[in-house]
């Protein structure tokens, strides 16, 4: 009997977590990442989010204080989406009328916007992870990140997979 | 000897499913999500394949009756491919040519179409579910999609993916 | 007692594996790959990498002989990366400008090269498998592959993911 239990507290401890690499930075996989991560989240699920190379631009505050940057730091962060309100499609982007087209018809249908998905995963206590490697790479700041997120490197991404039933790399 | 049976009967119970979400439509990881699928199914696995965003295009009906549509609508059928024999590739698409010559050397190979993995998945118990939140968003009625594909949200998705020992995103 | 250690052996044997599916030749992605591949074989777990479609083009030799092929199959090799030296970025590849200033701010920050990540790997004991059915596909032959690659189908690929906790697709 005490067995069974054992057991059973065991793989529930183990099996309701849920952990999502977050790579990609395109409008409609950060779309995906959130809806998968608050719906996880909504039935009781620990969710971990690890932001690494360009999932980094999704978790970027809207208005950063400015910091000091080398200048390949700078040359990337000019390259890259300022925050979540700039990311592209992975297609149709069309010079950016794409993410226009899908926001508007999100906001028409009554779907949550990106921002408020991810608002709502930080409220729900969905984990944010920033890739450290990542951010050194692409030169990221902390203090451009939103101000829950916390970082780690890819041991802490690989102690919440191995405590999870589902991971996913997005 | 009740307890060993008991746990190994809800091991098995929960280890032998696979969910993938199918995201991208590029032909070539179509390809890679039927053929993943299949060698699951055919090894006894129940598969959930949930079609999200693009994905949704490869699960299209080749002559689908018209549907009446709104103009935002009309135009995300215009820009997607209308159906599975018109993805493109996730490189070297090079205008469609890259597509025929994939599906060329497949045929001269003696690998399976797209359409004949598709149909073979439906045929071993493979389950097609489509995202209703990104029907809504990108206009595609049920009517547009293939008979046997069924209808849900997150919330399958997550039901499938608790059940499996194997969870893809493609 | 004795069920005890048996199930915990048992969930120690499949717990502890890790499968991931290398689709893409993107640098970033491989570099993401190799990061987790070896971060996973640093805490003692056994990780299979199975490459299928353009993730080949990452495992293969620098100087290989030259190998005869036939048209199709030199077509395809003519327009893929050559090895791993010659990947792109997913995004903001300007004309391989990306991926000199991404392995230029590795190596300034004394983070190991996509090269030197593959070794490792291969040192540490990860298991190469090189899709038999994508090389078909696209004419490439074992000998073109770096030494120490194994070679299989998705059956091959699915016995690994079914005794691994964490599997990817990327």
């Amino acid at each position: 009997q005490a067995i069974v239990q054992a057991a059973s507290t065991m793989s529930n401890a183990t099996a309701k977590n849920k952990s999502i690499v977050v790579f990609s930075d395109d409008l409609d996989k950060a779309i995906a990442s959130f809806v998968i991560a608050n719906g996880a989240a909504a039935v009781g699920s620990k969710v971990s989010l690890f932001f690494t190379f360009w999932g980094l631009n999704m978790i970027k505050k809207q208005n950063p204080e400015p910091v000091s940057k080398g200048f390949m730091d700078k040359m990337f962060g000019f390259m890259m989406p300022r925050n979540s309100k700039k990311l592209k499609l992975s297609k149709m982007n069309m010079w950016g009328m794409g993410p226009k087209m899908i926001r508007n018809v999100m906001k028409n249908k009554k779907i949550e916007s990106l921002e408020s998905l991810i608002q709502q995963a930080h409220e729900s206590g969905v984990e944010f992870i920033a890739c450290t490697m990542s951010m050194d790479v692409m030169g990221v700041k902390k203090e451009e990140l939103l101000d829950y997120v916390t970082f780690g490197g890819v041991a802490a991404y690989l102690e919440r997979a191995e405590e999870s039933n589902v991971n996913l790399f997005i």
